[in-house]
């Protein structure tokens, strides 16, 4: 389908929905032509930063009755360019939408405006008795960014993902009508779930304005224990024996010595441990002392059969506790910074198939010459796997790559595992999508989006290329 | 839309796809026609009981060809007559497939057939280190139906609804495909969860054949306390308070004195506390002795300031913990047998409004003369009303009970709560749905049935009376 390009009179038209001229950009910067990775550039033709459901739905409703491409942005961080206006047209930066609606401690819910970031909901909640669980590792993506990949973050083994703690949605449909999606309300059993539709559709179906989240009481006591293990492979293969032994922790993320020496040069800090080549940051929480110390000693006893070194085990609001955060948090940019070129997939395996995985990787590392560092969620098998060009020539890197990416969601495949934990399909692998999921499945999402999408104008080309 | 009535020759050819006659029954009896509340009575033309995909796949596709209704029933405990063939057709009675396909400890998956019963369940798992964490009252319902109703059980507050424990759904389609939705891994950020969409749609998209749900390791420590309040408001207002404290409860259900001395004439047992009108049957669980007392310590200090008298401290495996679980489970029962007839609502409100709900239940039972006895979910706000006809006539029962049910509604929208938290819409309120949700966004559901099933031969006249 051929779209409309904005013209000098849709600008007119358009720039009479927006209250303020300073929120509607008809020269964009680069600022807006590009996400987390870089890989993908495109400018789009115009900006608009709404402040409020009415003028979301007036720009909604005019890109579709004109046919004109809309993409709604939060604060960039992705890394498939699911934010960019890869066929032009309009940029709904969301930004602006932050505010706080309501906060409600006796229904135990919030309201946001989409384009609230993590850290602004953090800072909001600080001193009060409640917070928001999930923790996806950058605190300064919006919540509605979130809401659109499904994020995951780290704390998805004890309490779920981004999904698990969304009560209701206010969303924009392409007709121009504010939906509301899912309730305050704990329970429902009342109808096909739409808020479950419109998470993970990274902004293909509609534009969520309104987020209504959970609030969860602060666990009183938390802290980490950072184990070393001789190898990376060691520390893996002890996850499934945690879990079964009764301990649920909070995190249990992996990584090996090499990236953390990326980080160390990145960041020209001291990872606090010397010995070991793969390590977990296992993290606990409770109400007592006396909960995460028993679950700290069923873990440490059950980690010795891995061969598992000293454990260091540090209050979660310590200095140190934070600096392992802030490694594990900056692990993505270290290894960007190492290398000219960077690709990733985040593919996710049932957790007793994370060794599979890193052996395929090891495999194609040698084969095809090519480094592959990674890092991830050891307890949701989640891997965060980064493909570096380094001395390749682009032809080179763009080919390799591309044989990996394909490889590695061949092995995903093979366990029943997923394309993308948590940082979604985008643009980068909409072409891989159907390959993975096969047409038939394929077709029936690409019904849906046309039964809530017919004029394709919602974030077009993204997650299945339609 | 005009349905095909089932002939000799559909028989026939139906008959082939079954490979053992006493699984094809052409002449139905009473176990087909009702569901647990025998409201509603609709016969089968035909019931099939498939063994395997293969069976369900050629029935679906021929009732799909030949344009017959077709309604996927489990073990029939729900009280909605989601279950029931009302455009006649074919009743697919689920409970024969019912093997555990794979369990798998070091995945934290099982593997089943949707017909398995959740007693089922807890006895494969009873001597594993794992268990499936949501607890419906009713153990003798199918996992199948569990899903479709997206049931929320005793344990929501902590673990969630049955939504968030199911990994994986095969589903066919009316197009007579197979579908894998969703994947064995824990995260996704890959395209429309279709998955979520078949839970909680009672029928009307798939028939639903395989579920792989999530184990998870079984709590140590287990007990329940009983507390007493002099009234049943007292003990509600109580429970945000609780919650905010930081304790967070497995379970935390109400009663009042009245619905327990029904369950004492119905059961010939004693309720094991005299005083106090209002109770809270609060469950924790732990890793250690120290969380759970130290949580219970802090219950127990909260409520004081709601007028809690001495609380009953059980361990969740004691007799007298058992006699109170069945207490709970077997309310509804006990309010069925002390009226000719008997109707129910499981509306859902923000935790902070039960109270609101009960005051409009108070003032409808006088305004209106009829016995609206109840009990419920404090945790999450689900209420378990019921409307019970005594003495009024058949006339009179149906007027009054309407128009409180409509009330009801009415109250619940105002607090933005949905209409079932667990039991579902069915066919019983499915004359409700446009009013609660509004055409617009019914309309949207009637496109997305329309998408999966065109011809409207799934479970038709449910959810919203398409």
């Amino acid at each position: 389908m051929k779209y409309h390009e904005i013209t000098q009179a849709d600008c007119a038209n358009l720039s009479r929905f927006i209250s303020e001229a300073d929120r509607f950009i008809t020269n964009p910067t680069q600022h807006w032509d590009h996400d987390q990775f870089k890989t993908i550039t495109a400018m789009p033709d115009l900006v608009i930063q709404p402040v409020n459901n009415e003028e979301v739905i007036n720009v909604v409703k005019y890109a579709n009755d004109n046919n004109i491409p809309i993409v709604a942005r939060g604060n960039s961080t992705g890394l498939m360019g699911a934010n960019l206006t890869v066929k032009g047209g309009i940029s709904l930066d969301m930004v602006k939408m932050n505010r706080v609606l309501e906060y409600d401690p006796k229904g135990l819910t919030m309201t946001v405006q989409a384009g609230i970031r993590l850290k602004d909901i953090e800072e909001y909640l600080a001193d009060k008795p409640f917070t928001y669980m999930p923790a996806p590792a950058m605190h300064w993506a919006t919540l509605g960014g979130n809401v659109s990949t499904n994020a995951g973050g780290l704390k998805a083994i004890k309490y779920g993902v981004t999904r698990e703690h969304i009560r209701e949605l206010k969303v924009v449909l392409t007709n121009g009508q504010l939906y509301k999606f899912g309730s305050k309300a704990v329970k429902s059993s009342s109808g096909y779930s739409l808020k479950d539709l419109i998470i993970g559709a990274e902004g293909t179906l509609g534009v969520i304005t309104e987020i209504t989240m959970r609030l969860y009481p602060k666990p009183r006591k938390s802290i980490n224990a950072i184990i070393p293990y001789p190898t990376l492979s060691d520390a893996i293969k002890s996850v499934p024996a945690i879990l079964a032994s009764g301990v649920v922790p909070t995190t249990v993320e992996f990584m090996g010595r090499k990236v953390i020496e990326l980080w160390e040069e990145y960041s020209n800090e001291q990872f606090p441990i010397s010995n070991g080549d793969g390590f977990l940051i296992i993290g606990l929480d409770s109400f007592t002392d006396e909960e995460w110390q028993a679950q700290l000693k069923q873990t440490l006893t059950v980690v010795k059969d891995f061969k598992a070194e000293d454990a260091i085990i540090l209050a979660a609001d310590s200095k140190e506790a934070q600096k392992i955060w802030q490694c594990r948090e900056q692990l993505l940019l270290a290894i960007q910074k190492s290398t000219p070129k960077m690709d990733e997939i985040d593919i996710c395996v049932p957790i007793n198939h994370i060794p599979d995985v890193l052996k395929r990787i090891a495999e194609l590392e040698s084969e095809l010459k090519i480094r592959i560092p990674n890092f991830g969620h050891a307890g949701d098998g989640n891997l965060h796997i980064y493909l570096c060009s380094d001395n390749l020539t682009d032809n080179e890197y763009k080919k390799i790559s591309a044989k990996v990416i394909s490889e590695l969601y061949k092995t995903a495949k093979s366990y029943d595992g997923n394309m993308s934990g948590e940082h979604g399909i985008g643009f980068a692998r909409a072409n891989n999508y159907e390959e993975f999921y096969g047409k038939e499945y394929t077709d029936l999402l690409r019904q849906i989006k046309n039964l809530f999408d017919p004029k394709n104008i919602l974030n077009p080309a993204k997650i299945f290329n339609l």
